[in-house]
């Protein structure tokens, strides 16, 4: 079955849950007045169904070759890729000065969302590519930028991020490929990189390389490392492509899942060293690739939420479609769809709730990144970066966890057909499984949240975006709407161990560090659980204020009340786990050495 | 890396949490003293790890051939099934009138898990060959018996069921195969089959299937479903093997997992339809099938387990070998094994508790079991049965949730390796997936325990096990061990919460079943929770008591801790889910169908 975006459900999360037309209201968006977020969407909708859905399955099939240092896409990917950026959207939040659409990046965040549902190993390519514009954006020189950035906003040209190394993984800090200094101001470059996500395809002319390499006399660690351009060809003044750069792909892997996505082994150096030209000042490579990582962060959150809906989507059309036993009270021969079944429901209610809130999560880191470079007000651009910078954590391990909990689910619902791979759910469930391991798993993601989110400011951050929260609970209970059941309580509740615990590990982060990283990983989920159920009884305030815009506003507030009752009512549990479970963590070690 | 079987945490669980040695110390278990138990398990382990475990992954990488009707199973594997069953592994717990070693299920089920653990998709295939023992020894003519039974204890011929059809999975009454009265009081069947496990092969010379199947004038639905018996090769009277049986695999599944294991469609009736031989009435086959799937059931729960541990064994080893990062205080150069960082150890700690928990819980079924059937009071046995029976579903779905769940985490601490097939932990995370489904999903398992176990006699048979729980809590909080943590406390609010819960279900059941339906799911996770977390308290318990017998007895405690303090303490949320959560889930239509 194929995919079609659900374009009210992302209006919806975009503009209400995740504040973009209240953004857009205030002004902190200059000019983009909001009217085109719908039709870019549809169309974006309609690009994926059309073009990139069709080819996921055959992706999967087919994976990828690698001969003789070349590597062969799926049957049908690189027209696809060409169409897809002929059509512009490589460059939809591109800046203008390039080339790009200049679109807010919550728009942007739709559509990766889109792009990752209908085909999530196509739409990792992009992912890529955007993180390299950002960082050449940001930390290149303008000579780089005016013979890179146009043709990889246009998609022209493919970015890709080489951190990894075999002994370098978490701790980037380890790594050992080296770039030594050349007499014209470039570098050359030798190591191996693995896990490089892209580094060879035959999808577009050239491929640009953004790569952690180290200088022989840098100092050891993180406060070492300094980020290189690396062009697969070099580029002629005129921009026409020149030589075969010393960078080439020597292996690719067999991978869980996304086997469309070629995952490269690289060797830079066989042939004297590849050209490299440094971005940003030397030894100062780590801020630069937070600045990749942080729009990839995003990103890969934006994954779990793709395939999430995907998952769910297919799910859905089962239980519509499969015919098993009798509902309650039904009676004489024959089978019912299994929708009727209330464990089924559960499970469906389960998958789309769970992906609602991630979404909206992560429209909502979007849309504070968007603030935070757009606004004219220093004070309110540097509250939202602050909010991102909360947010993106929990934008990533949140929604990627969830990704893999909604694709099980859909695996599940199809029964035994879900194991048989002709089904599709189990490609699903496969290639979910990446998004909660990439750009920092999500354990480095919560001790992030836990310590350079929480732990700084005295949690600053942390209260002013609970205070809002508070809010949406007053809101939820003066509107003394039935419907919401006991979405309000639940909240409150949930919100009262999220601050509880939020104090709990502010004051063990200063005196018993261990204890308070053992709760990282429950802390992100009672975060993300408390954060989204609120969020979406957000949204499903402003659904019911909306009419039938966007369909019937029930089914919103039935979804917020649902998560609430049945998600966020896990805060009190999570909470007992991080506070009384860390003694049990920290004494672990009779356990597991023995 | 390989598998070993942890002989000392097994022998805790059998004989202490799930209570062998007090059964045979009660006679409970007739002649049987246990005094070979622990020698049983160590020769057990030794077969898995020399013999087993270097099969997996080749039988994961090659998986299987059909060519003309004939399955070709993976280099190597028919020489270790014949191995295996030659050392009378097949036989454990057979009966010894037909050549079995008479020991207790227990034992065979500590056996199951090991074989899971080493192997998952070799071990499926006897799992289904002693289910076949059962119906045959339960309900098959003295006839049947003397020609097959003693074949099929020994291992030289393997069996089957066949129950799923493409329109009849859970809904098993929905199936359409045909069998007709032959004059010579056999039946000729005829009809397709899919899903068939190990349905052909060649690691033996012959194959029972145990078919169901419906009489041209049988009832609609389960009442006239009967059960046959149709081998691969007609017997002769001296028991050589006579004319092929018109029984073939027409087509294997490509499956996401356990890619050894053939998954067949069986046709019957190509050639005028299959002998089949009647095992106990017409129309009375759902009675015989249930005695089939109760024992695959607990098997299917002990391959949760034992993949559980294969991808805990898997991942502490790679957390002590890979080094990234510095623990907490450590500075200069260098990096430390990841298992010093406490979101590393929680994984850990969480893989092996919830392993620990699910193997007790699947222990105590087979303890139950053995009882049902061996002790010589009456009462004593029909307790057991009811005991059995309400642990069932519980032992099926829990720990095979736990399977998925525990192999993700595996995955999850291999970070990038992890998705790379080469590593291993991905197979672990694909085989795992299907225990979920096969045997009964464990949405149905979830309704089993609700309406079967919880809903009859007033709910007798789950007071009676709570009481057993309260002793246990009670024992924890009067032993006054610091090292506990809030054991007791977090047990006795678990508790409480499933005394609750259940009272509100059972009311429910009577007045709105489909708000007690709703909650099926998130019941048995709370009482496999709850019920888990009391055992390994229990047998922690039991552990302090025998000093280093098996090892230091603090780790037992620290786990029975972390399990109440980080799992069980999840009681009183899912109380919740079930009670406050129904009405969304009845509600679900409007955000379901929209």
């Amino acid at each position: 079955m194929t995919y079609r975006a659900p374009v009210p459900d992302i209006l919806l999360a975009l503009n209400h849950g995740a504040g973009l037309e209240a953004a857009v209201k205030a002004g902190h968006y200059g000019d983009y007045d909001g009217d085109i977020t719908a039709a870019v969407l549809e169309e974006a909708g309609r690009f994926a169904t059309d073009v990139l859905a069709p080819l996921n399955r055959i992706g999967d099939q087919n994976g990828i070759k690698l001969a003789d240092g070349k590597v062969t896409t799926a049957p049908g990917w690189p027209d696809a890729y060409k169409r897809w950026a002929d059509a512009g959207w490589n460059a939809v939040s591109g800046p203008e000065a390039f080339g790009g659409q200049g679109l807010p990046m919550a728009i942007n965040a739709a559509c990766t969302e889109i792009w990752s549902a209908s085909n999530m190993a196509f739409g990792l390519c992009p992912l890529l590519t955007l993180s390299a514009i950002e960082a050449l954006d940001a930390h290149g020189s303008d000579e780089l930028k005016n013979i890179y950035l146009a043709k990889l906003i246009s998609g022209e040209w493919t970015g890709t991020m080489h951190l990894t190394e075999p002994q370098a993984g978490s701790d980037v800090g380890l790594l050992r490929t080296r770039a030594e200094r050349a007499a014209d101001g470039t570098y050359r470059i030798s190591g191996t990189k693995i896990f490089i996500t892209y580094g060879e395809h035959d999808m577009t002319d050239n491929i640009v390389h953004f790569v952690l390499a180290r200088l022989p006399d840098a100092p050891v660690g993180t406060k070492g490392i300094s980020l290189f351009l690396v062009p697969k060809f070099l580029v002629n003044a005129d921009g026409s492509l020149g030589a075969r750069n010393d960078i080439f792909a020597s292996g690719i892997e067999h991978k869980l899942g996304i086997h469309a996505s070629p995952t490269c082994v690289m060797t830079m150096g066989d042939n004297g060293g590849a050209v490299g030209y440094l971005i940003g000042e030397e030894n100062r490579g780590m801020q630069c690739m937070f600045t990749m990582m942080n729009q990839a962060r995003l990103g890969v959150g934006l994954e779990g939420v793709g395939i999430a809906d995907r998952a769910y989507q297919q799910a859905l059309a089962y239980a519509q479609e499969r015919k098993q036993g009798r509902a309650i009270g039904k009676t004489g021969d024959g089978a019912d769809a299994i929708i009727v079944h209330p464990d089924i429901k559960r499970m469906l209610l389960q998958m789309r709730a769970m992906t609602a809130a991630a979404r909206t999560i992560c429209y909502a880191t979007a849309v504070a990144l968007d603030i935070s470079v757009r606004a004219s007000d220093a004070k309110i651009r540097s509250d939202a970066a602050a909010r991102a910078a909360l947010l993106t954590p929990i934008a990533k391990a949140f929604s990627t966890d969830i990704g893999n909990e909604v694709a099980s689910l859909g695996v599940q619902i199809h029964g035994g057909m879900g194991f048989i791979e002709e089904t599709g759910a189990a490609q699903h469930f496969r290639d979910a499984r990446i998004a909660p391991i990439y750009e920092g798993t999500n354990g480095i993601q919560s001790i992030d949240l836990l310590t350079r989110k929480l732990g700084v400011n005295g949690g600053a951050s942390v209260w002013a975006l609970l205070n809002e929260l508070s809010d949406v609970v007053k809101q939820v209970e003066a509107s003394n709407d039935p419907a919401f059941g006991t979405t309000g309580a639940k909240l409150r509740d949930a919100l009262a161990a999220l601050d509880r615990t939020s104090h709990w590990l502010l004051e063990k982060l200063g005196n018993a560090p261990n204890e308070a990283l053992a709760g990282a990983t429950p802390y992100l989920r009672l975060f993300g659980s408390t954060l989204g159920g609120c969020m979406l009884a957000s949204q499903a305030l402003a659904a019911r204020d909306l009419g039938d815009t966007l369909g019937d506003p029930k089914r919103f507030v039935t979804l917020a009340r649902f998560f609430a009752e049945n998600v966020a009512v896990q805060a009190t549990a999570l909470e007992h786990v991080v506070v009384d479970g860390a003694d049990a963590v920290i004494g672990a070690d009779e356990v597991l050495l023995a």
